[in-house]
Order: structure tokens, then sequence, then C-alpha cells
């Protein structure tokens, strides 16, 4: 009988162990051995729920009982979750973990102290909640070069931009729906700034192209200043509003990690991606173009990931498996954000659509006025920051003001 | 150094050599060992081609080879396939399929092969072409009960069908066309009937439900009779008519697995796979609803799922981590076809919505009345085969005829 241990009894803990409660007979047959829950580490008691008698203060307890084979680490954030970690890995037990936090900012050093141990490291659910993505594109995309990856990485923001959309709401107005619906913290900081989808793509980068990608390398606009406006009108030229978290790999070797709010061309199936569901896109050289949809978050689709890795892991009974990147000495292989280019959405004061693409290039046919004296337009020459900077000056020598202006995901 | 071989020359077969040396640098950093083709059995020679002097005819140089650890069989059909694999399978080598023919009729025994022989038998290419869906599937989501998974799995039916939805085609010109743009055979039973997509349900259906689903116990409709009028008119109801194969867990505890056109409610991304594009959408009890969309056929993108699962075969050293199932003794765990109920899409003689509704049931709000007098409506109450029939009858009797009629998968 193996068992297995997990760290932290919240939402994603308590699912983990729910669910291989409910499909017990189901995942032992699918390992080929029975297994069973050894212990949850947690501050807190529970005496009323049925795991209620294996909850333990210590994590020394867990160390030291060599039956327990795989960890679940579920408390989030960096500390003292990563220490916990590290010491599982060392005393010779395999680890899968959810915090994204932790993945993101130490994810390196774990790995390496996972193959140096002979066990695994995983983390299938700390990019797009239930959504298999980190072994699809480790494994099932493995012969392949990736030329960029592009994703609806949190599910709050997608449920806010969404409902500005769809329902008319303003940016404040959504926030507070999805608070009072759970699906945005009391302080939203978080997922609103992008903070979390910046997390989210370094792990995607990471390992994508094999070198950690740490999040302060990231270039990140969050949602907060997107206007209802906006929303509306990008769609009536065919777009929707997303915050899109990519990475591209350059002509120049490099690779350009972002997250920020940008318009998704309605043929792009991420356009297509509501509510609070999740997506990620990649492109590589053999496979081409593959998507991979679903819950980014919540109890049992997040814990749906861990058992999945937790289940690779006994079937494995310890080979080194990992999924893997190296540590970055420096940061020369990411591009500065300067260098980012693509088309983009205007939002402009009443403006002529001759004298729009004199100075800004290709305009697409196209063109919307509005009833407030605006002109609404979809830019297709690709424009770097500086480009609009200069375009933005152009056009008010020439008495037209921009209001707004979005990069384009086509 | 180890080697592998790839039976097979064909599209996918050299696709797969090619990619490899494409981007052996990184594959072998990804598998940690260096690795050389060393053989292509094919009865053709390929003189001019850069692997030209690879070429066998005779099975046993490769079965006899102990440099030889993996397998690429790329040749198509169950014979001479099977007994090849088998070969290798019993001769210590694991083996990577693009052949979904041999996996839907022979799964199940090369599977028990591979446990036997300690070597893994893998299929990720079988299903979906690129698309990562087998190891999601069954390592991604093993923590998860199934309850169902459609997809749309043959890019052929599904360029005709969309060209006939967003092109005004027919079926005729469609399937012409498709034929010269060599997505469609000059033959195109396989693909137009069914049987392609049936193949590839079935090896979900058996992997998501661990008991060998054959393709005659699945009920197969094909594209032929779909008519340019219904897919127009379904449109304007926001719907679009997809060969949609899908396998359904019922409350008896059975499964029934099913392949034929249905009108696909457009909040359903299924809707929007366009093109050759394919997808797979799966229902769990933990994971909730998951979708996985992209290339199915073509050399580089079936050579991409083929080479991932010829690197993890690598990486894995021989260890046995088979995605497996069972043998079926007999198909009591098939419900027959009878049984399957749905909403349904009907197009009438001209009628009255209210004498639909007193015959059909629950008729949707939005109903249209054609230039050419008939009536088109969504029936929301869920009816089976026979229900269909007595309320084709019944409305005859009442002076309306049943022009045409599809399930639809919300």
């Amino acid at each position: 009988m193996e068992k297995f241990a997990v760290l932290g009894c919240g939402v994603v803990g308590s699912g983990v162990v729910e669910l291989f409660e409910k499909n017990k007979a189901l995942i032992e047959k699918r390992c080929g051995k029975s297994l069973a829950l050894g212990y949850i580490l947690d501050l807190r008691d529970f005496p009323d729920r049925p795991y209620g008698d294996k909850v333990v203060k210590n994590i020394d307890v867990i160390l030291a009982d060599k039956d327990v084979t795989v960890v679940a680490e579920c408390m989030g954030g960096v500390e003292p979750a990563f220490t916990f970690v590290k010491s599982c890995l060392e005393a010779g037990k395999s680890v899968s973990t959810s915090n994204k936090e932790l993945v993101a900012k130490k994810g390196d050093i774990l790995l390496q102290t996972a193959k140096e141990h002979n066990v695994n490291f995983f983390f299938e659910a700390s990019v797009g909640g239930a959504i298999p993505i980190i072994r699809p594109m480790h494994k099932c995309l493995a012969a392949n070069a990736f030329s960029a990856v592009a994703g609806i990485l949190n599910g709050t923001t997608n449920f806010i931009l969404n409902k500005m959309i769809c329902d008319d709401m303003d940016f404040a107005a959504a926030l507070k729906l999805a608070q009072e619906l759970g699906y945005a913290e009391k302080d939203p900081t978080a997922d609103v700034e992008g903070h979390d989808a910046c997390r989210k793509i370094c792990i995607l980068s990471s390992l994508a192209f094999g070198k950690h990608v740490y999040p302060e390398s990231v270039y990140t606009k969050g949602i907060r200043e997107v206007e209802l406006k906006d929303t509306k009108l990008c769609e009536q030229l065919g777009y929707a509003i997303k915050l899109i978290a990519q990475v591209k790999a350059l002509e120049n070797g490099k690779i350009l990690p972002t997250v920020m709010p940008m318009a998704v061309k309605n043929t792009n199936l991420l356009s297509q991606v509501n509510d609070v569901f999740n997506a990620v896109m990649t492109d590589t050289d053999g496979a081409d173009r593959s998507m991979f949809y679903g819950r980014g978050a919540g109890k049992f689709p997040t814990a749906s990931a861990v058992l999945g890795d937790m289940i690779e892991q006994f079937q494995l009974d310890g080979t080194i498996c990992a999924q893997t990147w190296e540590s970055a000495e420096n940061t020369d292989f990411i591009e500065d954000f300067s260098a980012f280019a693509a088309k983009r959405y205007f939002r402009t004061s009443a403006a002529d659509v001759k004298l729009l693409a004199e100075v800004l290039g290709d305009v697409d046919e196209k063109t919307i006025s509005t009833d407030e004296d605006e002109t609404v337009c979809i830019v297709n020459t690709e424009m770097n920051a500086a480009q609009v900077d200069a375009a933005v000056k152009a056009l008010a020598q020439k008495g037209v003001q921009v209001l707004a202006q979005y990069p384009v995901l086509e």
C-alpha cells in the first residue's frame, strides 16, 4: 500500500482528497496498486470531515514516513511551500503542485532537486487548472520547435471582460459581480493587474524554450483601464478584447513574453473562450496550431490536474521522467518589450480615414464613426510601442487625439 | 546510440524521418540520449532521398537488430501492419503507430502483447492527428470518470460541411474540391460514410471506459445525404451541422457510441471548428469540460504525434507505462442505438408552429418559414429514433411532411 500526503487543506487540497475518495477504485485500477491518503498538513483542524484524523501540523511526520511516496502541494505562495516541497523531494518523494507562484519563481531549483533525488516534480495544475497543457506541451509536442504560445490564463479577468462585452457592464460593476460570485478575491490585484497570468506564461515559456523565465522579465499590463466602450466597438469590428498572455520566438533567437489586453480576431478560437474558462494555443513547426481549453480554476478541476500528476508518479515508480528546464544565468535570451510589434486597434477623436491611413499605414476597410464623434479602426501595419507613440504625436499635430489603442492577436 | 525504425515510407512515415532530422538536436536533448534512424521498411526504393540507404524490404532485419528499441508503424491497414507490430513488440521493441484501423480493430491484443513483453504500444497519432488527446485523456484526466467524449474526428468531412455552410457549395461540389485539394481520396467512402470517424471514436471509447469497443458496435452514418439547404437553415437557427463522433455514459452503466451528422449549437466550441481541423471535447466529473483542437491529418502534424510517442518511449527506457484497456468478451456494455435520445432539428413542409408543438413537444421559439414554403424548427424535447418515427407518422396524418431531421449536440 503506497500513501500520499496533501500539503494544505484549502479549496484545492480538500478537492484532491475528495476526488481521490470518489474515484478511488478507478484510480487504483489505472495505477495498478492500492493507494491511501496518509496525511494532510494544515495548521487548522477539520474534526467534522471524514479525513479529519489524517491532519498533522508538522511536515517532519510526512518526511519521516517511507510509505509516503507522493506529495500534493496545494498551499500556495512561495514560503513555506518552497521549503516543504524541497524537503519532500530530498526525502525521495515525488511532488505534484498547483502553486503557480512557486513554479514561476522556483521551478528551476525544484526541477533540479527532483532530478538529483531520482523523483519527479510535476505541476500540471499550475497553468490552466484542469486543462491538460504541461504534459501535452512537454510530451505530445516534444518533437516540435515552438514558435509561439498564447493563452487566456486567468479566469477572473476573462469573466470580467466577458461581462463587459456581453452584458454591457463596466469594469467596476463586472469586478463587483465577479467578487460576489467568488471568482475574484477581495483584493483582486493579482488577477486584475495580470500578475497571475504572468506567472503562468513564465511557466509555459520556460517549458517551451527550455530556460527559466522569471516574472520580472515579463512585460505585464492588466485590464483595469479597459473601457466598456472599447470592448463594444472592438466587437463591432469583429474582435474581442481579452487578457492575452503570450510568448513568441523571434527571428533573432530571443523570446518575447508579454501579458496585456489584446484585440483577438473572431476567426481565432481564443476569441470564443468565454466566462471563467481558460485556453492555451500553441504554434509549432510540426503540429502547427493546437488549442487546449477547459476550466482554469475551481476545486475539482484543479484537483483533477493535481491527481493526474500523482497517478503518473505512482505509475512511474520512481523513474525520472521530469519535464525540465535550465536556470537562466541572465535574461539575454529575453527580448525587450520595445521590440513587440503588432497590428493595432485605434480609437480616436473624429478623423478622416484617409488622414488616419497617412499616419498609421494600412487602415482596414471596416471603420466605425461613433455617435460620440469618435473614429475606430484596425491598422494592419505592425507597429511597436515607439511607432505607436510617434503616431499619437503625429495625429495630435493634425488635430486628432488617440483615445485608446490595443495590439491585435490574429 | 539507440536506433529507431519506421515501417512504411508514405506521407506519415517520411514525415517522421524528416521532422526527426529537422529537430534532431532538440529531440536528443529532450530524450537525454543520442538517437538515429536505423531502418525504413518499404517495398519501394527511395534512391533520391537522403535516407534512401536506410530502406530495407524485410522486417526480420529490424527485428534482429537489438539497437532498434523503438519502431514507428506508418503503413496503415490491418495487415501486414498487425503481424509486423506484434513481432516488434514480441522482440522487445516499443511501437508507436498512426494507424487507427489497426488500433480500433486490434488495439486490445497489441496492448496485451506490449504488457507481456515489458514494452509500450502507443498510438497518439491514431486519433486527431497532431492533437494531443490520447495522453491527456489517459494521464492528465486519469483521476476522472468520463461521462462523454464528442469530437470532430475527420478533417475531410469537416472541410466539406464547412464549404457547404460558408461557400454555398452542395455536397458533390464540396467533395470534388476536397479531392482536388488532396483532402479526400479518389474513393472517399471511408471518410464520407463515417468509417474513419468510427474507428477513432472506438479508440477514444475504449480509452475512456476501459473496454475495447469494436467498429461494428458503433452506429455510423455519414454525410452523403446532408443537403446544402439544411446547413444554411441550421446556421440561421444558430447551429452548425457537423459530423460528430461521440460516446456517452448512460445511467444504466452502459455506453453509447455514435457517428452521425448533428446540429451543433453555436455556444459549443465544436461548432467553431472549421476547415480540415479536428477537435475533441471531454466531459468528466472532476475536470468538467475540456477541449483539444488542432490539425487532424497531414504529413508533419501526424509525424509530430508519432514522434512524441517515440520520445516518451526513449525516455522511459523500457518501463511499462502503457495506456491500456481490456478485450471485450461481449458487447453487453454497449447500449443499442435505439436508446439514443436528443433534441432535434426538423425541416417540414409548411406547418403551423402550434401544430408542430402538439406533435413534437417543446418547439423552440425561433422558427423559420422558408421561401420554398417549408418550416424549420428546433425541438427541445429529447426524442429517440422510435419517437421520431412516430412523430413523422403523426405529422403526416395532419398533412405535414418531415423533409429532414438531425439530432442536436448542445
